[in-house]
């Protein structure tokens, strides 16, 4: 599965003269991005902002004032108009797929709705023990084709140097979400089903990564170049039931995959199962900012590849302190090999764009300072 | 501040045959609460849970039928009798003070109001660079009196063996309640005062815990044989952040604590800052369930006192379970000096009561077999 990491052992100093790529290979295989994930050396820090396909930028803000957040995944023009202009309007390294962790909930038989709550419903709730048996295998092909095609589009229009990510939801944080029907403070109804009925508990998770690795290898054949699995709500659990009752099906989603994609696995709040998250699978562990950078790719190890992991909360601040605190973390990536910067978590919807491309500019210009 | 830490360095095996307590000490003194915050051996492992006094009880519901929260903690009386009414229903082997950490705010010149969202709400929200330096001294005799005279009454009512703790929030959790006017998913006000004026951000937190301090040693004064100290949302700091914006202020406050009373320094997925909070203060350290209390109490060294830290959400579980989930954590402490046994988080308000009660006798019980 990750046949292109690369054996060596200790950071080296990056390299300012890349090899040139082979020539039958598509331009974006050398991109910064697709390097950091493979570890290779880069010319400047590759960077790319979660949601930066969002509320912040206005042309966002102007197709939402006439379209429902549903509608807009669900038209291919549309999703890839806004994560193709996203990439540009800030200048990021990759495009991120426009669209939701939620969407393969319908084709499961749920209803999702946005703008209803703090967060997106799901209806109805699953809860009882008989439902759990009866849910329908999700056909990709038909019922998420227009994912697909929003992939094919966006690929199409964005610069060939430009990488673009997929992603899906993790089985753990997507049956979190149909258990509990929307986000949870508690995850109660979620808990007590592992607690209390460990059999139907992995014959859920087990459906749910079957139907994730057909839909997540559905957007690669489609045309992404790379993968982000977000377990957003996996912090919840403690470590010894993280590893009871996600570990082994994460693992299974990860070996589901193809060889040569990277994958970044993603969890917010989950500094204590760093390592069981990497022991599951994943080319770049994706931190949030709870951690400090450099500590956890020590407990990580030499051989992974980090991204992160700035508090968005900095893009609020004057541009003096946001540049200090790039430079503080790519002070602690301390020029290792296979940083991908991001934020700890989603681009804030209030967040000024000028401070966001400012940004993406200060991590180019830091990174190259440094090396 | 921590003369009553044992110099020993290494888990010692407890002994069944306790010293015999000194004439004068009152009976509170030698019970296995204090005990353990002091790492002396006990015969069983003290058990308390946060929000003992809580929704999940139906005396509590009873009493909130007629009389909203915050009459509640404003009548000693009543206050007093939730104290003690919730240790002695459970079992518990300490009494926690009915109160809210957002009292104080309001003698320092905002309204607080419950039970009008999914947290309480603080008005009006504390935002303007000239509001901050306008805050009134806090003087608890005379404001929160209602506070201590609840503490004074429960102590008379407890069982002389029973100690009582009081409590407080930490200066960083209060601050986020204030400025961002309720609880908060991003505390965006919070950081964005950290970040852009550091002076104003260190004036406002040296003014709390000024004023914590005199409240909390209101309480020990009142009556209480130990506080626990609610850094609630520290978590959601980066650890440098933290480290800058947060530790020195907890350091004072603890300073400013009277010696021979022990402290409980508790945060939430704070995992990443354990370290910090015991170099900041606390002669106990409160774990939430999102860590290994085995890994934590490792990384803190022999000479803590830990407490935690099952998630709530097991006693939703069978018995069976919740006894295996005893056992797990029993057997992460290792019969190492200083454990208090508590949940990782509050009851949660649809609890079952005799699951409650069965997870108290389960703790003295295990804890009795693996001694």
């Amino acid at each position: 599965m990750t046949s292109y990491k690369q054996p060596d052992t200790m950071p080296e100093l990056r390299t300012t003269n890349p090899e040139p790529r082979a020539p039958s290979l598509p331009p974006w295989h050398d991109s910064r991005f697709m390097r950091a994930c493979r570890r290779q050396p880069v010319d400047a820090t590759p960077v790319w902002l979660m949601r930066q396909a969002g509320r912040y930028l206005k042309e966002y803000r102007a197709l939402r004032a006439s379209t429902p957040f549903l509608e807009l995944c669900k038209n291919p023009e549309l999703a890839a108009e806004l994560t193709v202009m996203a990439a540009k309007r800030i200048g990021a390294d990759a495009a991120i797929l426009f669209a939701d962790l939620l969407l393969i909930a319908e084709p499961m038989g749920f209803r999702i709705e946005y703008d209803k709550g703090p967060g997106p419903l799901v209806r109805p709730a699953l809860r009882s023990g008989t439902s759990l048996t009866h849910l329908p295998e999700v056909e990709s092909q038909d019922s998420l084709a227009y994912v697909f095609e929003a992939v094919r589009r966006a690929r199409a229009a964005l610069d060939a140097s430009l990488p673009l990510i997929g992603f899906a939801g993790a089985p753990f944080t997507l049956a979190s979400y149909l258990i509990e029907g929307g986000p949870s403070k508690t995850f109660r109804h979620t808990k007590t089903l592992m607690f209390s009925d460990a059999g139907e508990w992995h014959a859920l998770m087990d459906y749910l990564v079957r139907n994730l690795v057909k839909y997540t290898r559905g957007q690669i054949e489609a045309g992404v170049q790379a993968v982000q699995i977000f377990d957003s709500w996996a912090g919840c659990l403690a470590p010894a039931h993280y590893r009871e009752f996600v570990l082994p099906h994460m693992r299974q989603f990860f070996a589901g995959l193809p060889q040569g994609v990277p994958t970044i696995h993603f969890a917010t709040g989950a500094g204590a199962l760093l390592k069981d998250m990497q022991d599951a699978g994943g080319d770049v562990i994706g931190l949030d900012f709870r951690v400090s950078l450099g500590e956890a790719w020590n407990r990580l190890g030499p051989q992974a590849a980090v991204q992160g992991n700035l508090d968005p909360t900095v893009l609020f601040a004057g541009s003096p302190y946001i540049r200090k605190q790039v430079r503080s973390i790519l002070s602690e990536a301390a020029g290792r090999r296979g940083h991908i910067f991001n934020l700890g978590h989603g681009v804030l919807p209030e967040t000024p764009v000028e401070h966001v491309t400012a940004l993406i500019e200060m991590v180019h210009e830091e990174s190259q300072v440094l090396r």
